[in-house]
C-alpha cells in the first residue's frame, strides 16, 4: 500500500483543511526539522565555530527540500526518531566539504524539540488570530444584546433571568483568558540545545571555547527564547503547551455547549449562521461548528494528561516519555487550531433571536422571578411563609399573575436581570 | 499548501510503515466507507428492495475508487462527517439509473460506524497475529530459561531470587490475556444500521415489509455481527474496543518496561537483538523496540478514556461525543498494532545473558536469601532474634558467608527460587 | 487536627451514604486486610503447615478489630503500605505462641491485593443488585411506552420520530451490557499469593512440600478464584475492573444525559420523581439523580486510565504503579456504586409525559416526517426534485400540511416510527 | 455501618497525616463553607445591607462548629450539594432574628466555590513551603556536587558523562517552575458571588443599590481576589489549579523517577536517607519517598484532565460538570501536598555516592567518551572512518585504552563534562 496517499484529516472535520492543519502536517514538521538543522550550523558560524560557507551550504540544502517524508517516517523506526535518517540525508545533500558541519555536536532531541517549538509557535500564532476574531465578534454580541433578557438555566431548569449580553461577555472572558495563556506560553518557548546528555560537551570537543553561549545564538537564529538549561528532561515548555491548549479547548467548549443547548429545536434562541445538512433529512440544519468544537473539548484534556504524565522523564533522555509527547502535542495544536477557526466562524455568524428568548421567560408563568418574590414577600410574610406560598403556587402550576397574593408584584422577568448590564459593561472594558 | 503530501507517521516511529498503519490510513477508511455503502445496496437487493443491477452498479462504482480523500476530508466539514460528500460523489459515479439506490434509507452514522467496525476487524486481525508471534517467542524463552535464576526486584531493590523463565511466562500470560480480550471483542463487532434516528423507518418508506430484517442481511454482506439494536448512541462496541486495546498496550507495556530495566548499562541482563543507533554517539545501542512500546503504553489509557467518556452520548445522535471517537479509536488501533509488531520482534530477538544474571545474585553478598535465612533461623533463634541478626548483618554490609552464625546455611541463591519452575510449567500449559 | 473525624463524603453526594460507600471505606478495607491475613493462616493450617490453633488464634484476633485506622494510615508511610504496621499489630494481638504464624511467608502485596479483591467483590455485588433494579424498571418503561412517539433528536435537532419505548429499551440494553461485564469480572477476581517476589519460595522455607498448592487453598478460604500465577505485576484483574467500572459509569451516563435533556424546562418530556431543591429558588425541581450520575460518568474514564496505565509495572513489584492503583480503584467502585443506586431510583421513579412528547412532534410543522415524504415523493417527482421541494418548504417555514403538493401525504408523525416497536420487543426478550 | 469512623488515608501513604491532608479534609471544607457564609453576611453588613449584629451572629454561629459532617454529607444528596443542608442548619443556629441574613441572596455555588478557593489557598501555601524546602536542599546538592561526574544516561544506556550538580540543578529548575506557577495561581484565586444565575439580582431585591460592589467586599472579607465576573460556568480558576497542580506533581515526579533509577541495587549512586522496610525481607531498604511521589505523578494528570473537561460547562450552572470537579480537585491538592512533603524530605536527606558514580563512568571501558573521540578523530581520520573505528572498537568490547589508535586520546570521563559546571552555576543564580 506504499502508493497510498497520506492522511489528510478524513476523520477530523474539526481541523481538516485549516491553517493549523497545514502548520502541523508531517511536511511542516519536516520543514521545521530542516530549519532547526540549518539554524544550528548558522549559529556555529556566527560564533566562528564553522565556516560561513558551511552555514550557507546547509541552509541551501535544507531549503531545497527534496526529502521523502514517508521514507523518513519509516526509517525513523530503527533509531526511534526521524532526525537520525534526516541527518544522514541532509549531510549527503550538503556534500563532502561542508557535510561534516551538519548536526555537529547536537543530539537528535535538540533538533526534534526545537522543531516542535517552531511548529508550536507557528500554530499558536494562528490560534491567537482566531481567538482574536472570536473575542471581537463576542464583544459585538455582548454589546448589542446587553439588555436582551433570557432565562438563566441551572441544572437544566429555568432559574432566574439573565441577559444574552452577559452570556456573550462570559464566553468572551474565557476566550481572553485563553488568549492570555496562549500568548504567554508562545512567548516563552525556548530552543533546545544540549548535545548528547545536555552538557554541551561536544561543542567544546569541536572547538568552542564557550559552548554555553551557543544555545542563545541558536535561539536567536530561530526567533525562539534562549533556554536557561537544556531541557531534554525538564519538560516545562511541553507541559505549559499542554496546559494552555487544554485551556483553550475548554474555553471554546463552553461557548460550544451553550450554543448547542440554545440551538435545540425546542429552545432555538440562537442558530449557527449556516447549519450542516444531513444525508437523510432535507430539513435538518445542524449546529456543526459547535459540535466540532465540543468534540475537541472532549479530547483535549486527555491529550494534555499524556503530556503532563511525560514530565516524569527519567535520566538524561527517557525511554518512552519523550516519544509519547510527539503525536499528542500535535493533536492538541490541531484541535485548538481547528476549534479556534470554528469558534471564530460561529461567533461571527451567530443568529440571535431575542423574541424567542422573551417568550421563554414566560414559560414558567412567573416562577422565574420567584427568587425576587421571595425576597420581597419575606419582610411582609416572613421568610418561611413566603417560601411556602411560592412553593405551593409552583406545585399547583397556576400562573403567578393570577394569584391574588401577588396582585401587586412586578412579575416582568425583564425587570429582574440584576447587575447583568453593569457586569457586561465592566467585562467589555477588558482588552 | 494543498499540494503537500499527507501524513505518513513522521512523528510515530511506533507504527509508521506497519501493516496496522496501512489498515487504518485515511485511504483504508475510505475503502471501508465504500465497502459499507456497497454492502448496503447489496443487502437491499438480497431482500428484494433494490434491483440486482443496482447492487452491481454500486459495488462497481465503489470499487473503482476514484475518490479524492483530501477533498472529501475538507468537504466533510460542512456537515461534520465525510459520508455526506462521499454519498454525493458515489451517487454521481453510479449514474442516473441506479444512483437513487446509493445510501437509500441510511444515515451517515450507519456508514461511518460500519466502516469503523470493518477497519477495526481488519486491524485486530493483524494485532492478533503479532500477539501470537509474541506469545510463541515468549513461550520459547520461558521454557529455555525455566531454571535461569536472576534477582527478583521490588521497589527497585533486590528482593529474593526468581527465574527468567517465570518472568517470561508472566509476560506471556499477559499477552494471552490480551489476545483473549481482543479476540472476543473482534468477534462481537456489529454492523450499524438504523436510519435517521435508529428506527429503520426509511426502509419501510422505501417499501420494506420487514425493515428489522435488514440489519442482519447487511451484517452478512460485511462479515460483521448482526446488531441487536441500532447502536448510534449505545456505544458498547466502541467502549469494548477501548478496553481491549488499552489492555493490549498495557500488557505489552509490562514487557517493555521490564526489558528497559534489564537492558540498563549497569544491569545488561538482556538486550534487544539490534539496538537503535544514536545521531551523536557511535557506541550506543538503544532498546528502541521497548522504548516505542513503552511510549504506546503511556498514551493508550488516555485515548481509551476519551472513548469511555463518549458513552454518555445524548439523544439519538450526540453533538460531539460521536465525533470525538474517530481519531482516538484509530490512534488506539495504530498504537496497539505498532506495539504488537514491536513486541513480536522484541520477543523473537531478545538476547538473554544468564551469566550476568548469576553474577547479580551475588551483588548483595547473600542478603538476597535473607528471607530464607529468616525462615530457617526463626525456629532456632526465635523470629525476633533472627530478624535482628539479619538486619544487623545487612547494615554492616558484611558478606553473609563470612558470618559465623550462618556457617551452615545454604546461601546459594539459585537454590532459593521456590516454585518458579513449577509455576512456569503450569503457565506454559495454557494455549 | 488529629481529633478531626475522617472523611465521609462531604464532596461526594453521588456516593455518600450508599452501601457502596460503606463497602469501600477505610474501615471496610481494614476489615478485608484482616480477613486476608486470617485466611492465610487458615489456609496454611488446612495444608498442615500451621497448627489449627494458630488459625483460630489469628482469626479471632483479626475479628476482634481493635485497630486504629488513622494510626495505621499514618504509619503506612514509612514502608509505603498499610500492611506493614498492621502485621506488627496483629502479631502482637495474637500473642507470643501463635504470633509467628501471622503473615508467614507472605509479602505485603499479597495481603493488599487480596483485600482489594475482597472489597471489589463485595462492592460489585451491590452494583449488580442496583443494575438489576435499574434494568427491571427500564424494562417496565419500555413495555409501557412501546408505542409512545416522541421526536428523535440528532445533533440537537429534531430528526424523525422514535418511541420512548425504544429509548428505554436502549438504556436497558446498555445496563445489561454493563451487568454482563461486571458479572464476568466479579467472578474472575483472584486471590493474590506469591511471597516476596512471586515464587512462593518462603512457603517452602517454612516447610511446605508443594507451595504451589497454597494459593488455591488460600483462595478457597476467601471465596475468590485461584490465581494461575502470582499477579503482583500482571495486573489483569485490576485492568478488568477498570474496564467494567468505566463501562458501567458510561452506560448509566447515557441514561443520565438523556434524562437531563428531556427534563429541560423547554422540553419537559420526563421528570425525576422528586427533584432536588435549590438554596435560592423555591420553585426549582432539579434532576439531581441524573446530575450526579452524569458527574460520575465524567470522572470514571480518567480513573480507569490511571489503572490501565499501571499495567506497565516494572520488575516484581513496581515503585509507584502499584501504589497509584489504590485510590483510583476505590473511587471507581464508589462512583459505579453510587451511580447504580441513583440510576435505580431514577428509573423506578421516572415520570413520563406522553402528551408533551406528542406536542413536540408537531413543533416542526411536519418536517419531522420529511424523510418519509422524501422517500414517497422520489418515485413520483424524482429524487432531486423531491429534495428540492422539501428543502424549499423547510426554509419557508410554512406548515407542510398547508402545502398543496403534499395534500395527500400522511403527515402524522406517530405513523412514522418504523420498526421501533419491533426492535423494542426484541430487545426486551434479552434477560 | 453508620458508626464507622471516616476515611483518614489508609490507601494513601503519600498524603496521610500530612498538613495538606488536614487542610483538605471534609472537616476543613466544612470550616471553609462556614467561613464563606459568615463572610457573606459580614460583607453585606459592611455595605449596609444587613445589621452589624447579624454579621456577628452568623460569624459566631459559624465559628461554633457544632455541625455533623457525616449527616451533612448524606443530606447533600437530595439537592446535590452540601450547602443546602448546611444553610438550613446554620440558619437555625443563628436564630430567629438574624437567621434570615444567612446566605441571603446567594446560591449554593457561591458558597461551594468560595470555600473551595479558601481550601485551595490554604493548601497551596503548604505546597509552596515544601517546594521551598525542596529547592533549597536541591540547591545545596547542586552546589556541593557541581563537579561530581556520573554517567549521563539516555534511553537507559550510558551516553556521555554529566555531573550530579547539573542533575540536581535541573531538578531544582523544575521545582522553581512549579513554585512560580503555583504562586501565580494562588494569588489569582477569586471569591465567587453571583446569586442564582450570576446576575447578582437577589442582592438588589434585598435592597442593594449597587450589587456589583458586593463581590469585591466579599472577597476582601476572605482575603481572596475580587472576581471580574461571577464564574459559575467560567472555570478559569479551577482549570488554572488543575494546570499548576499537575505541573507540580510532574516536576516532583522527574526527581522521583531519577532517584528511583539511581537507587537501583545495581546502580546505587544515591539512596534515600532512610528507606522503607519490608514485611518479608529484613535487608530491604526501599526508596519509599520516591515511590510515593512517582505514584502521585502517575495520578495527577488524569485528575487534571477531568477538571479541564469540566470547563465545557453548559448554561448558568451545569448538570454534572461542576459536581465532577470537587473530589478530583481535592485529590490533586492532596497529591501535590503529599508529594511536596515527600520531596522535601527526600531532597534534604538524599545520600550521594560520588565514588560509585566514578566507578560507573568506567563501565563502558572508555566508550562513554566516544563522542569526544569522534569529534577529535574526525579531522584526522575523516568523519566516516572515525565513526567506523569507534563502532568497531565498541562492538569488539575491547577497552579503548588498549586500542593503539587511541594511545594519545584523553579517555578520562571526568574531563568530558562539557559546560555542566557553568550551566549549574547559571541555574543556581535563579531565585
Amino acid at each position: 500500500m506504499t502508493a497510498a496517499p497520506g492522511d489528510t484529516g478524513l476523520l477530523a472535520p474539526g481541523w481538516a483543511g485549516s491553517a493549523a492543519a497545514s502548520a502541523t502536517s508531517d511536511h511542516a514538521y519536516l520543514r521545521a526539522l530542516l530549519d532547526a538543522e540549518a539554524a544550528l550550523t548558522r549559529a556555529q558560524a556566527a560564533l566562528g565555530l564553522a565556516p560561513a560557507e558551511a552555514a550557507t551550504a546547509v541552509t541551501e540544502a535544507a531549503g531545497a527540500g527534496a526529502f521523502d517524508v514517508r521514507s523518513l517516517a519509516e526509517r525513523a523506526r530503527a533509531g526511534g526518531n526521524p532526525v537520525i535518517p534526516l541527518v544522514a540525508e541532509l549531510t549527503k545533500a550538503v556534500g563532502e566539504e561542508y557535510g561534516p558541519y551538519v548536526h555537529r555536536g547536537a543530539t537528535s532531541q535538540d533538533i526534534m524539540d526545537t522543531a516542535t517549538m517552531l511548529v508550536a509557535v507557528r500554530t499558536l500564532d494562528l490560534v491567537l488570530a482566531d481567538l482574536g476574531r472570536t473575542e471581537r465578534a463576542l464583544a459585538r454580541l455582548a454589546a448589542e444584546h446587553r439588555d436582551t433578557a433570557l432565562p438563566g438555566r441551572t441544572l437544566t431548569q429555568h432559574a432566574v433571568p439573565t441577559t444574552f449580553g452577559l452570556k456573550a461577555a462570559g464566553w468572551r472572558a474565557l476566550v481572553l483568558d485563553a488568549r492570555d495563556r496562549v500568548r504567554a506560553v508562545r512567548d516563552s518557548l525556548p530552543a533546545q540545545l544540549g548535545g548528547a546528555a545536555g552538557t554541551l560537551a561536544a561543542f567544546g570537543a569541536y572547538g568552542a571555547t564557550d559552548p554555553a553561549a551557543l544555545p542563545a545564538a541558536y535561539a536567536r537564529e530561530l526567533g525562539l527564547r534562549a533556554p536557561d538549561l537544556p531541557w531534554h528532561t525538564l519538560r516545562t515548555p511541553v507541559a505549559d503547551l499542554a496546559g494552555c491548549l487544554a485551556f483553550t479547548a475548554g474555553a471554546l467548549g463552553k461557548l460550544a455547549v451553550d450554543v448547542l443547548t440554545l440551538s435545540r429545536t425546542e429552545i432555538a434562541e440562537v442558530a449557527e449562521s449556516s447549519g450542516g445538512g444531513s444525508s437523510a433529512m432535507p430539513h435538518k440544519s445542524n449546529p456543526v461548528r459547535s459540535t466540532l468544537i465540543a468534540s475537541a473539548a472532549r479530547r483535549a484534556p486527555q491529550l494534555a494528561a499524556t503530556l503532563y504524565g511525560s514530565m516524569a522523564a527519567e535520566d538524561e533522555r527517557p525511554a518512552g516519555a519523550w516519544h509519547a509527547e510527539w503525536e499528542p502535542l500535535r493533536d492538541l495544536l490541531r484541535l485548538a487550531g481547528g476549534a479556534a477557526r470554528d469558534a471564530a466562524e460561529l461567533a461571527e455568524g451567530l443568529r440571535v433571536r431575542p423574541e424567542v428568548m422573551r417568550e421563554h421567560l414566560d414559560l414558567t408563568h412567573g416562577l422565574i422571578v420567584s427568587e425576587r418574590l421571595s425576597a420581597e414577600l419575606a419582610p411582609v410574610l416572613g421568610r418561611a411563609r413566603a417560601k411556602e406560598l411560592l412553593t405551593r403556587l409552583a406545585s399547583e402550576g397556576r400562573p403567578l399573575d393570577q394569584a391574588p397574593e401577588l396582585a401587586d408584584a412586578d412579575l416582568d422577568p425583564t425587570h429582574y436581570t440584576g447587575s447583568a448590564g453593569a457586569l457586561t459593561d465592566r467585562a467589555l472594558e477588558r482588552r
